[in-house]
């Protein structure tokens, strides 16, 4: 549909892949879902939330604050706890020096990673990605105009001579200036599953700082969203940690996925470079994030009742992890082509399809398992650039965080089943 | 100081005037503050927060749904809820069958303000508003690259012969399809205090339809964010009350003022046409605000404790109000060709000094007032567009918002000193 009079920057907007995805999730709710991104509902922690509302909201000054507006990137002494639990993240007690106003609050991850779109892309400048990588992503930077150019990914994450070589093709061609930012989703991908293995971290960091100059910064986004939900494998350092000098790595963290998505509570922390003008930009849009909210988080993380309810999220994810995993095998290992990423962690299991089997929203399979088999799942071709023409059509995202694990498997059965029917 | 790497999106929203306010308020943390549009914390609901908590955590399967995402313009049961307490605002039973597709929650009514800037406007794109005017708007306005045009406003608020003259010399000058929308803050505006008269309301809203077409659609933003702090006069009709066909005015409140600003819960009313546009936007951004935050403003509007809770603070800011009226007699009527605006609501005195005597950041008087006289307030020049270069100097925003009746008598005084040591 055609609307007159809005911006450039709302013409690009329009048709985005979430919009489509919650319209299908919508037409579908009679479908088990193994598309939603949510979480899983009977870990929500209603009790530690009712507890830490009535330790912060004391009826006195103190209490009142707590409802009040804060800062823009949020009031220090909430900063210093977030920090702290980075330090503890990190196990670095040095990053309790880091200075405060590196960190600023925003409204769940999201936030960040569109006011960071804003910040760095005017039309036509580069931002270099894995493949796939996470759509919502993709549709901010679509907002902007921005050209997406995906980096060679394997089972490690992104190549780090991948994007050696994307950077010097992109010299040679005089488009160095157009590059603005390398983004990846470091723990557990969305939506493949994949962390960028232990060796390539400190070289994919390198490789930025090396290519960044003062007057053309080049900066790398990493998105810890799923960092927390770990079931198997080792602690991986973050990226940001090999910044040294702090002047190349976005990190940003978000409790949605971890402890709560109806907070909305997440943070970053920013180069020096980079806080004046993402924190304009906030204060426009709204001056500082919901200020009860962070605190909420700041008690259950001072409490440590966090850490204990992470234990438990991490328990009951696992175990829907290993159904799937279980149900893959049981369904669609004699299917022919079929394969899939088996995760350590996070919320998705990646599968590929037989190159011939399209799984669009347009495709025989997405109409087959939605209509008769009732199962829907996230076509795996909203995970790239809508301008790579040869983007795989063949793949799906498997969610595991809402449903039970009977209905994991059967959800998997009936999946298994749809591509049968579309095969034959 | 110049950072390179940054979009012009970016560049434009540098050195806007709530940075600079913020960091003067930070600055002079050590003064009487006249200037924050901070609420009255000892109104702050504790009490009230806590209790619809408890109702609304109940730990089971409806508790936890309240910790979970919601969808980019909030579910529709809390939709509902909103609808309804409007259908009572407005006094207009059949507002029950708005389609709830036409309501958006966002983060505070901030944050419709900047998405909508963000819908609509394309650098150069013109924008009509008060003046003085919300200066956060401009400065979202500013970060689109608009063009801010202000109309003519009296004691009555934007008078429409003016809005209607200059619509005309902009079709004269062949740029009425660069016009995108007339803003105005109906109720008590920030900062002047004025409310558009009951009989300007409609013939305002008439006009912009009429210069509106399918083809160049013409909006009316109508910020409602203090029509609940009514301390005398009429309750007047909201300008989308007389849009009929509801095509027209984009409808804007918060309950930042009137409950609590720490839960960040705003929510509009849109055309149909600007539904998805305004949707994609916010999908890109936080793909909803704070759910746990709606369901606790939906709580407290359906047990009846917001309209009570409102009573008191209305109370509470109307003893302010008299305060700062009665100091600004005491202290400054026999000061030369000062006079302000006795508000009928909101949170501010809208003062205007002798022409010679500057408010700005760079005045004497500003420098007196903070470093000796130990009071701050918000220059009104921040209040205009800043490429009006014949905007007034003279002026300043006073807010009876945070301190008490006692501070404001004195915090008065102190300024009125100041102004008195400037003018000798």
């Amino acid at each position: 549909m055609h609307i007159p009079g809005l911006s450039t920057v709302a013409k690009r907007a329009s048709g985005q892949a979430i919009s489509y995805l919650m319209q299908a999730a919508f037409q579908h709710s009679d479908c088990l879902s193994l598309a939603a991104g949510f979480v899983d509902e009977s870990t929500l922690p209603t009790q530690l939330v009712l507890d830490a509302t009535k330790r912060i909201l004391t009826p006195n000054a103190t209490g009142r604050s707590k409802l009040q507006y804060g800062t823009t990137p949020g009031v220090e002494s909430l900063r210093d706890v977030f920090r702290s639990h980075l330090a503890v993240l990190e196990n670095n007690p040095d990053i309790n020096n880091l200075p405060l106003d590196r960190i600023v609050l925003t409204t769940g991850s999201q936030q960040l990673l569109c006011l960071l779109t804003q910040t760095l892309f005017d039309p036509g400048d580069i931002c270099l990605v894995a493949a796939p990588t996470y759509f919502v992503f993709l549709s901010a930077l679509d907002g902007m105009g921005a050209e997406i150019i995906p980096v060679p990914t394997d089972d490690n994450g992104m190549n780090p001579d991948g994007l050696e070589s994307i950077l010097q093709n992109l010299t040679d061609q005089g488009r160095r200036h157009r590059i603005k930012l390398v983004y990846a989703v470091s723990y557990y991908d969305n939506p493949s599953g994949i962390s960028i293995s232990a060796d390539r971290r400190q070289r994919l960091v390198h490789i930025v700082q090396e290519w960044s100059s003062p007057q053309q910064p080049l900066f790398l986004l990493e998105d810890a969203a799923y960092r927390g939900l770990r079931y198997e494998g080792p602690v991986l350092p973050s990226l940001w940690s090999y910044d040294g000098a702090g002047e190349t790595v976005i990190l940003t963290q978000t409790f949605s996925k971890s402890f709560s998505p109806g907070l909305r509570v997440g943070f970053s922390v920013l180069p020096k470079n980079l806080v004046k003008p993402v924190c304009d930009l906030k204060g426009n849009e709204d001056f500082g994030s919901a200020r009860f909210n962070q605190h909420l988080l700041a008690d259950v993380l001072q409490s440590g009742s966090y850490t204990a309810h992470l234990k438990q999220v991490v328990a009951s994810y696992e175990v829907k992890r290993n159904a799937m995993l279980a149900a893959a095998t049981e369904f669609f290992s004699d299917i022919p082509h079929v394969h899939w990423i088996r995760p350590s962690g996070g919320l998705y299991v990646w599968m590929t399809l037989s190159p011939e089997i399209h799984t669009g929203f347009d495709s025989r399979l997405f109409e087959y398992a939605t209509q008769t088999a009732k199962v829907i799942y996230v076509p795996g071709e909203l995970c790239y650039p809508t301008s790579w023409n040869d983007r795989p059509r063949n793949q799906m995202r498997l969610s595991f965080g809402v449903e039970s694990p009977a209905n994991i498997r059967e959800g998997m059965q009936r999946l298994a089943c749809a591509v049968r029917h579309v095969t034959e």
